[in-house]
């Protein structure tokens, strides 16, 4: 029997410590090809390059791996890979990250790593996006590797729900040991910004935005919860954003 | 009694015809502030701009409102709008577009448009995004503009539904009239990407993407079905991504 094809991607570009952890556990799993940004695509949400040309180089940079990096966008990278990098080969699996920060809550809207997975489950493809809750650049992934290993292994055996990604989420390397997988709903958070204004040497105005985030979630069923507790939070995502209960509202309600 | 407070933005561009037809009709029914970007977001997504700077220049451009041009994306304009350029003043309303393009189906994730009013309703503010299906430089809006003054009125006397943005598409001038108003689902269609392999003149390889418009939907009760029958097609949106009925699957199937 063949191997799986497992198809990596990120948003923190192709050279990021976390995407080389991630590929490190694919490759006892399957073949692996890796796409990714030629550098920092975060906070990129689901953009894609339209009006502009993307490149794609070749680079040998990871043992074992055939490895891409690319201009674009990590939603980009992944329809690069299918349509043009993989052609005839349909990946198995695809998986995004390891992430350097969270994205729990409202931050998968806004994550790259995120549209990565999402990107490919548009496409019919079983997808995973994995964040550690740690910005440092000398973040320690090793408590996550098990249990990458194990959440990819699951979906290659039991298959991805229809028209879902996974957003996985792991605590900041603690003392104590993880205590497990807890399957969430995303919180009820969100970023609120300020706005740092500064002036440039030719007296000119610009802006650092900032956030602080803002948790207004009191369940605990939800992966703020879970991170906060020491648990990975693995909530299933889609893409079909339709509010169907306010469909009714509508309807009813409005007079249009 | 005061006028109500409309922020408007797009991801045309402060320049675009959308944007000017847009602020027009806003200002029959409230003040108006523009905080748009200074050039082209299409297909940005969901991005925010993190770790540069954003920019923030007051235009003299309309007549009655105003305006303000950001160097950032729609998602950062209507950050800055609100906690920067109108500062302890709610909006009452955030509208965005008309943008020049289609943001049916799947389209909702790629658009700026749509990400605009995303945030607003992120924020907790009602919020629509309005686009016409023709990408014509030239295209004609003249039809679309009883509706958006009737959708704008309405979501200002009934209110939104809590977490909910509208996604409004108008089908291309016809000889026929509009048939009115469907509230509706997000089709499910997708982009089936081509990549188009060029040599620049260093011998360089780059890709143009492009897309081809796939619709798998049979239904009649979505947006891709509404303007193929000359319908104006609301979908209510929102921004919980998680897909509850997988939580189940996952728990109950998976072994995590």
């Amino acid at each position: 029997m063949s191997k799986p094809l497992i198809l990596v991607s990120n948003d923190d570009g192709i050279t990021a410590p976390g995407i080389r952890n991630l590929v490190e556990v694919m490759l006892k799993i399957g073949d692996v090809v890796v796409v990714a940004p030629d550098g920092p695509q975060s906070g990129m949400g689901h953009a894609i390059t339209i009006g502009n040309p993307l490149r794609l180089k070749k680079v040998d940079i990871f043992d074992k791996a055939d490895a891409y990096e690319c201009s674009g966008t990590p939603a980009d990278c992944v329809k690069i890979a299918k349509h043009f990098v993989l052609k005839d080969r349909r990946p198995d699996l695809v998986v995004s990250g390891i992430n350097h920060g969270s994205n729990t809550s409202i931050s998968v809207l806004y994550s790259g790593t995120m549209s990565a997975a999402i990107e490919a489950s548009i496409e019919g493809l079983p997808a995973i996006g994995f964040s550690l809750c740690d910005y440092g650049s000398s973040a320690d992934f090793s408590h996550t590797l098990e249990y990458v290993e194990k959440i990819a292994r699951q979906s290659l055996d039991k298959g991805m729900p229809k028209g879902v990604a996974l957003n996985v989420n792991f605590p900041a390397k603690q003392h104590e040991n993880l205590k497990g997988i807890k399957v969430c709903r995303q919180a009820n958070a969100k970023w609120q910004e300020e706005f740092d204004e500064r002036f440039d040497p030719y007296g000119r105005r610009y802006f650092w935005m900032a956030g602080n985030f803002v948790n207004y979630d009191k369940g605990e069923d939800n992966d703020e919860w879970a991170i906060a507790n020491n648990y990975i939070s693995v909530v299933p995502v889609k893409y079909d954003l339709t509010a169907h209960h306010a469909i009714i509202t509508l309807n009813e309600e409005w007079d249009i």
